[in-house]
């Protein structure tokens, strides 16, 4: 009995194809001879189709995408400044479009120094821990306006939006994952001594949820200071919670002191399974290396992992995990290609048929 | 002919009155002998105060403090957790209204790698950049709201509002400022993708300002991706200017990467000196190691010199500053207390008057 699984692929702009080819190339590897086998879409979306053909997320698309069972995501977006791009605005129509259109609001980036990895800390000691982000509200929101634009007298708002609802979900997801590790601590970021009304629904709640949860160790940090500890002291974390600014900030630094973006990976996660999940590194579409099998596919690779975990094939993510884990002990310091890293990580997948 | 400058002191809580003396006993001696003299104000706001009399800033004490030429700020802020400051919000009340009040609309904020001084990073290289924070609008101010409190229906907003008068203010001062540095280049940072509406003004602003100073070569970053490279290449950059939010982290994790919060120092400025500008470390009040001759006041002793260079004595600015630099490139690893890094500081004041 074979289990079939509905995937859609975005490869998107710039490094995304290139290092999406790698994490399929995994998937492929990790699945053979088992008894899933993944049924592919491919949604060529981005900054370049828009350059084609003026679309960004058709209807009729995003309908298709939501009929499968996850989705793999690359990167998008086009060359900086390139003028034809100045009113596109792929992030917000695209990406952002799907994580809240999909409710995906436990966006999960893990953050581990795998062994061999040169830290950018002089001394990083053992980190590892997993930011759970808010994905759907927030400053996200786009809940802003312009008044007399263009003008000296110019005002412009950009509301940040935080819901009981929202906020409540993602404290209580964030609290079941710390119960999962061994360290069982939860830290919730936020800046509670300015964003005061944001803030009180926050306290509330992680304190509310926090009852149910007594095994969990709970402290809280001002998303300032917290970048900080995170530069000084990243071994004092475990679970971070926070909104979905504060998230964006906190995982791009959690992945420069990760051993670099390069490997940063996350899951746009709809808990519920009401649509499709998404997942995707946490990098950028690098136009400026695009094509040329310069990109670190690792990310991409380990964000089919938290996938696989997701989609209930937790075996299969650890051998794709212990795969790269050994492909970064063996890392030298000689750049390699794209298709070659990838590769690498297939060749050490463990228990692998060949 | 003595010049007499009105100085009012507000210690604050915690370390502040312990860094804040020393920052005055430099003062003192670095003064000692010109024609300048100092007449000091103390003011005693803060936690402890509210706990006292449940005051915060009443407004006989702010307009007392208006009619001085400049203001020397230790810290604010009480035990985390104390109930009985459950309802206070002492950085709203006493820090952010007198920032708001006093127009404190460029908050810089340096941050130099001195010589002798260890970095978290591995491989920091040469750091040598300013953020100009804004310091009167964006997500602070306060325009935020909460509708069904306390239910699970609870809504809360927090409205960052964005004005061309107060960006453009802002970013002339930031430009100005660059101008003043040999290596000429501004680094503006915002989340244009997301916070549509705010981003687009101030990439107008930035744009049409830049026209007016060719010699300024100009770039643009995400706020996630600056603290990449903070981490990774803090070298790259020279004057960072963005709002008020942004501002604040970006400059503790600047604190953290250039030797730590100790010895990030900042200054609250109204260029136009309808008010007084505020001086101040950027670290906290630190309640767990006060009184006990802990805190490093270097952070304050650098933020005395910043308000120096304002009250236009840039000779005295710089001793204060070669005296920090020779104290920390003799600094060694064993802890020293307060006052006697203050000594420190002192007896390395070059051209020192005995
Ligand atoms: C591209 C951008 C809209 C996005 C975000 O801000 O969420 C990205 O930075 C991320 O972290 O996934
Ligand atoms: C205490 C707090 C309100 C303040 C801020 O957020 O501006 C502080 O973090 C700072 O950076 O001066």
């Amino acid at each position: 009995m074979t289990r079939t699984i509905k995937l859609a692929v975005i490869p998107g702009d710039g490094i995304g194809p290139e290092v999406v080819a790698e994490a399929n190339r995994v998937l492929d590897a990790v699945l053979t001879g088992g008894d899933v086998a993944l049924e592919r879409t491919e949604f060529r979306l981005g900054a370049e189709r828009f350059l084609a053909t003026g679309e960004t997320l058709p209807a009729a698309e995003q309908a298709a995408i939501a009929e499968h069972d996850a989705i793999l995501f690359g990167a998008v977006g086009g060359v900086p400044g390139d003028p034809r791009l100045k009113d596109a605005n792929i992030e917000r129509g695209l990406l952002l479009k799907l994580r809240f259109d999909f409710d995906h609001y436990a966006n999960v980036r893990p953050c581990t120094l795998f062994p061999g990895v040169v830290s950018a800390l002089a001394d990083p000691g053992a980190v590892d821990f997993v930011v759970v982000r808010e994905g759907t509200e927030g400053p996200y929101a786009g809940n802003g306006g312009t008044l007399r634009a263009g003008t000296p007298g110019e005002v412009a708002t950009e509301v940040s939006v935080n819901t009981a609802h929202g906020i409540e979900r993602v404290v209580r997801y964030a609290f079941e994952t710390a119960r999962e590790r061994p360290r069982r601590k939860l830290t919730w970021v936020h800046k509670t001594n300015v964003l005061t009304h944001a803030g009180a629904v926050w306290q509330r709640l992680v304190q509310s949820i926090s009852a149910e949860f007594p095994e969990i160790a709970v402290d809280y940090m001002h998303i300032d200071a917290a970048t900080i500890f995170m530069v000084q002291d990243p071994s004092r974390f475990d679970v971070i919670v926070t909104d979905n600014l504060f998230g964006d900030i906190l995982t791009d630094l959690a992945g420069a002191i990760g051993g670099g973006i390069g490997l940063a990976a996350s899951g746009n996660i709809n808990p519920e399974g009401a649509f499709p999940s998404m997942f995707e590194p946490v990098h950028g579409s690098a136009p400026d290396i695009a094509g040329q099998q310069k990109a670190d596919p690792t990310a991409a690779i380990l964000s089919a992992a938290i996938m696989l975990d997701h989609l209930g094939l937790p075996g299969e993510a650890e051998r794709v995990r212990a795969g790269v884990r050994a492909d970064l002990a063996a890392r030298g310091a000689e750049p390699r290609a794209t298709a070659a890293i990838g590769d690498a990580i297939i060749a050490a997948l463990p228990g692998r048929r060949a």
